[in-house]
């Protein structure tokens, strides 16, 4: 078998896919089922059927494209990731885990490869959890993590409920008939960028990863007395945003403490009510995201900031709740998964480094019901969720190739 | 004369006029110029027209309603205030001095008093800065303060400019028509809630204000480094949102530290990009409130915050830029209105204390160009710019009749 993978046309597919967008470019926002989303999926869908895939869509938007195998009693091998995007994002997350995994099958069905078992390339629904709230969405109702009861309940920041924007999206179906069992794939495998900076500073073209690190995600309200910023003198305020910066110099003092570079603490949305200038903050909405590749270790950091934010809620006469939007626990990399991405990273001679994951990525839900494993390539800086986030033609050609070679492995 | 006012029918005005209101009641919400604001501007002056008085307004929307004097070649006696609310305020802020000196003009009118001097009763545009960044923008062009060149740049959040939301509202004409004579008014009162605790606390019905604090209004923006929140480390990273935090908690302790409880500090909007709940916050967006009755130590404390900001920036390798909006100097009350008032306070024997105006007010613009003073009321609990501001039917009419008064005093 002969393996070529076309990194050329995997790049212009890239650079074709970025601009379907709701950011200026270099920037990408691709919100789950807004317009652009949506066209891009439909765009995606075009390459697919072009590739010769069946496709099937399932009641939240999960995608699978799917390569007939042999066998069609054999569980299916399966890849893929996500295409939506953060706000002003960029071109590299998620994506070249579908396009990457799309050439993949390509390069395998140029190459005469006939698979005994089916290879799917599956789009997962709203990695991100922008719109939603939570991240993951279509791979934790995929994997029973998430109950379609629970996800009913979900509305975006508009109020607009899940099951409207899926139907007003033209995705009429029972959740229910999302779950898939355990024994459905064989195998996963998810291609990614690193998201950090380590693979480039090993100049190492290739990461396999071992296990994924555990996420959690809070929301914490603050709640003082609001009033005018001229005749409320400052002995009597209980002003929320002064309460919140607390807790976000908490946090990341809490994280810097932990006694392991593993350990991650990030306040990434701070909104102020009422939010004006001469008005005091009444009230603050703080999200708190925390990783740890120890359970232990993140509840105990955890554990540090709740404190610290009592002791500011006594001395503020404010009050702050903490509601957990999720708590996942850690995944290990399945060996046969593992194994196969090694093995096919030697017998192409490219170096690799056993790696964790530190971002959420499908994969993590994907455990729940298969054998799974991730490889990761390098990308600038480490820089992701930004416009500026980059990997190399060449890296992304290299990850596709030991992918193909690993779904082969898998699929034979 | 026998004054007397209907303090009933000046409640129920006032409870007729909140709900013209963006917000769900009891919240008001009035941004200047939204469709709101504009039906609230045509109910005032159909009030206003029911009382007889003659109607003017200006090309940058203030509104001048005028009862004339006798003698037609005397300057006239003003009082006045706004009725735009910054979202989520209270009924009184404003509405106050409107309604109850449209009460007491018509008491005056009542009462079979003829004035000798005109007097006026002033409707100010945009005193809150919600929508254009700036505060007192009628009262500021009006006086001089602002140029009509600087107020033609002037554009709200979504980039409008000031010029085409007042051409859409209906307001042609040219801002350099706006500027009055410094002899234009012999005299300018302006009735207000307190917006502070301190009448209500020494249960005393009338505050006569001395001298308006200085306030100075800047932006801080902080530019650190994005990134995922999962895949970069904590020892690697620039979070704008913990530099911001920094320099809010040391715009509280500069403020509280100052020496003086005349010193108030507030960051009232910090707005985090991209704002994500798995990306580190790259850039941030802090306004700053700063208020003194000196002006020395009002600079002092700013320059105290910008060293810690210069410290947060050097520490964490992010960029921190101060920008002021504007930077008003204090103002003294005219003895002349100081004077009238006390005396009208005195022949109602209704006690009254000298006091500081902690906020910004017209009355500080007002006095670039005309004899100022201002009159407090109580409001519960030192409450303002919230749903939950009061002040009582009693002290409103109290207010209102020292107004009536004061305003008879002036223009005999």
């Amino acid at each position: 078998m002969s393996l070529t993978i076309d990194q050329d046309r995997l790049q212009k597919e890239i650079d074709e896919l970025a601009p379907i967008s709701d950011a200026e470019p270099p920037a990408v926002t691709r919100i789950v089922f807004t317009a652009k989303d949506l066209e891009a999926r439909a765009w995606l869908n075009k390459q697919c059927a072009e590739a010769g895939l069946a496709i099937r869509q399932d009641a939240i938007g999960n995608t699978f494209f799917r390569w007939a195998g042999t066998d069609s009693n054999a569980a299916a091998v399966a890849t893929g990731s996500h295409i939506d995007a953060i706000p002003n994002a960029g071109k590299y997350d998620g994506v070249v885990g579908v396009l990457g995994g799309l050439e993949a099958i390509r390069a395998l069905q140029r190459s005469g490869f006939q698979p005994k078992r089916a290879i799917e390339l599956i789009l997962f629904t709203s990695e991100e959890p922008t719109r939603f709230g939570i991240g993951c969405l279509g791979s934790r109702v995929l994997s029973g993590t998430l109950t379609p009861e629970a996800a009913r309940q979900l509305k975006d920041n508009s109020g607009q409920t899940l099951m409207d924007t899926l139907r007003n999206a033209g995705m009429a179906g029972d959740l229910d008939s999302v779950r898939l069992p355990a024994a459905c794939y064989h195998a996963f495998v998810e291609l990614h960028i690193e998201q950090g900076p380590l693979l480039e500073q090993a100049k190492i073209p290739l990461g396999v990863v071992a296990s994924i690190a555990a996420p959690a995600s809070l929301e914490v309200r603050i709640e003082g007395a609001g009033g005018h910023a001229g005749g409320m003198l400052m002995p009597g305020r209980k002003d929320a945003l002064c309460a919140a910066s607390e807790i976000v110099l908490a946090a990341e003092e809490a994280a810097r403490a932990s006694g392991s570079t593993d350990t991650v603490a990030t306040v990434g949305i701070c909104e102020v009510f009422p939010g004006a200038v001469n008005s005091i903050p009444s009230r603050v909405r703080l999200t708190l995201d925390l990783r740890d590749t120890e359970l232990t270790r993140r509840d105990k950091v955890l554990q540090s900031i709740k404190e610290k934010a009592q002791q500011a809620s006594e001395n503020r006469g404010v009050s702050v709740q903490f509601h957990t939007v999720n708590a996942d626990a850690p995944a290990t990399c399945a060996a046969a998964v593992t194994d196969a991405l090694e093995q096919a990273a030697r017998k192409h001679n490219l170096p690799y480094q056993t790696m964790v994951s530190r971002a959420y990525h499908d994969s993590l839900f994907m455990s729940r019901i298969a054998p799974t494993g991730m490889l990761f390539i390098p990308c600038r800086n480490g820089y992701s969720h930004r416009p500026d986030e980059f990997a190399s033609t060449a890296d992304i050609g290299r990850g596709a190739l030991i992918l193909a070679e690993t779904l082969a492995g898998l699929a034979s």
